[in-house]
């Protein structure tokens, strides 16, 4: 079971104990448009203590620096290399780990967050939002789908432009390619948004799995690539660092997988029941009520 | 192990034991717009010896009407109502199984096939290839996300105008509506074509199975509501029907799973180690090379 955090001295040695601090946003950080309680307080003092702190978040539509304008609209400080996404973190493991070689280019199913991060790093790509790719064809018309040795790698995404177009192609270049890579930024079947649920990553990357009857790589939360992406670049101790969420199958199971410890805070989706019942999907290390409970530090 | 048909002998028995024969097309009767050997001859000789014959697909994407144009054009006898499609039994499904009520209406994730076979037994629909429902909406614009009450089912084939917006409203509907039922008309994962192969109705339906979190009622092979649907519309004895196909998964499944005999033929995708491995997905009740060489008897 978790050890909850109640008390100054609680929330001053677990301030102590850790170094480097991971915030998942969404209902730790803030609820759609308005910052929860006094969590702007709790990662000011952060800083003030000189921790490291960054954000971590399967968003993949949206690029670091697009990120970056919800926390200056919040007044929340924060720089674009202190946020890591599941677009960021793909981009990353293809240039660092995958050495993704300079004459081939990845086929992206996903919005323009992707592809500003492929940028960054100086990968090719073709798909993405290129008109070409996004419209519909006609039933039973293959002629546009045609083969194409360059693509080293598929990297799928939320796409609100998913189209049959997109999906016979990647299915094409996954079956012809030799070697070329299947991945995802993340599988969250739904993102909630506005009181309710939509389609997520998952379920736009769900066409392409059931064609090729096999699952992608997936970098983004719970799975490992995005917390070592972070631990690579920067050289970090796992000892001393510390994933802070709301949901125990993404950000808490993310911790676990990654073997660094966990804070769940009660301001978002799960609550207690999630971790006390048998067959919880993740442990938490901790819990609090409220990220900004520790503010009263400050 | 399933007994192999090589003889006259063999063939006039297996005509004598049955009395209704349901075929699979491709790989069967025909390999794109050939017919294979002498099929079209034991189709001819089964009619004259009074056989009832039907011909059962899961292409939803065209009408039995459409379908028909197929056998006209290759010269082969048939009749529109001898045409099982899994769209037409879906249609059935819905107005025969479930008594779909007057005043629902059915969400339609796929082609004109669908929308044909609704219309035929006096279902409304909406979605399908509504205009309106085929755009791409803005990256996190749900504004066209709205309720509707009155749609009763939501009903995928394989779409290739496929978009994020059906799948949301889709997806809002099966969340909303209470006793709202979630069908597919085949998972089929691919669909082969012109020597290649495509992602199928089962990767279109994907992103649905995938958000919600549960699969849906499947009509089509290797599912038993098509095979119900043709003997409750005619009132046949299931002990002598016949089902014969070259695809395990799909056809001998279908038989297998609706307890009639199956008969493979060997003209198609499936060969004999598909059956004889330990773990074979389905056996047929025979084996036979291929169609034609039943014509033999004529």
């Amino acid at each position: 079971m978790p050890q909850d955090l109640k008390t100054k001295e609680d929330y001053r040695t677990l301030v102590d104990r850790y170094d480097v601090f991971l915030f998942d946003c969404d209902g730790v950080i803030w609820e759609g448009d308005h910052v929860i309680g006094k969590a702007k307080e709790t990662l000011q003092f952060l800083r003030k203590e000189g921790k490291r702190v960054f954000f971590v978040t399967n968003n993949a539509t949206k690029s670091r620096k697009a990120n970056k304008g919800k926390f200056d609209k919040m007044g929340i400080q924060c720089e674009e290399k202190e946020i890591f996404t599941s677009a960021s973190a793909s981009a990353n493991y293809l240039k660092s780990v995958l050495k993704f070689p300079a004459d081939k280019k990845v086929y992206v199913l996903g919005e323009k967050g992707i592809e500003d991060e492929l940028d960054a790093v100086g990968i090719k790509y073709s798909g993405g939002t290129n008109p070409e790719d996004n419209v519909f064809i006609d039933l039973m018309d293959f002629s546009s789908i045609t083969s194409d040795p360059e693509v080293g790698a598929v990297l799928c995404g939320l796409d609100m432009h998913m189209n049959y177009k997109k999906y016979a192609r990647a299915f094409k270049y996954l079956r012809e390619n030799e070697g070329c890579h299947f991945m995802a930024t993340n599988l969250d079947s739904t993102f909630p948004t506005h009181g309710t649920v939509h389609p997520g990553g998952g379920a736009t990357v769900a066409p392409l799995s059931c064609a090729l009857g096999r699952e992608p790589l997936v970098v983004g939360k719970p799975e490992a690539p995005m917390l070592e992406s972070i631990v690579q670049t920067h050289g970090f101790d796992k000892s001393r660092m510390l994933m802070i969420g709301d949901r125990l199958n993404t950000d808490i199971a993310f911790g676990n997988k990654g073997s660094i410890d966990t804070l769940m805070v009660l301001t978002g989706i799960d609550q207690r029941e999630g971790f006390e019942k048998e067959d919880a999907v993740a442990t938490p290390t901790y819990v609090l009520e409220a990220l900004g409970d520790i503010s009263v530090l400050a």
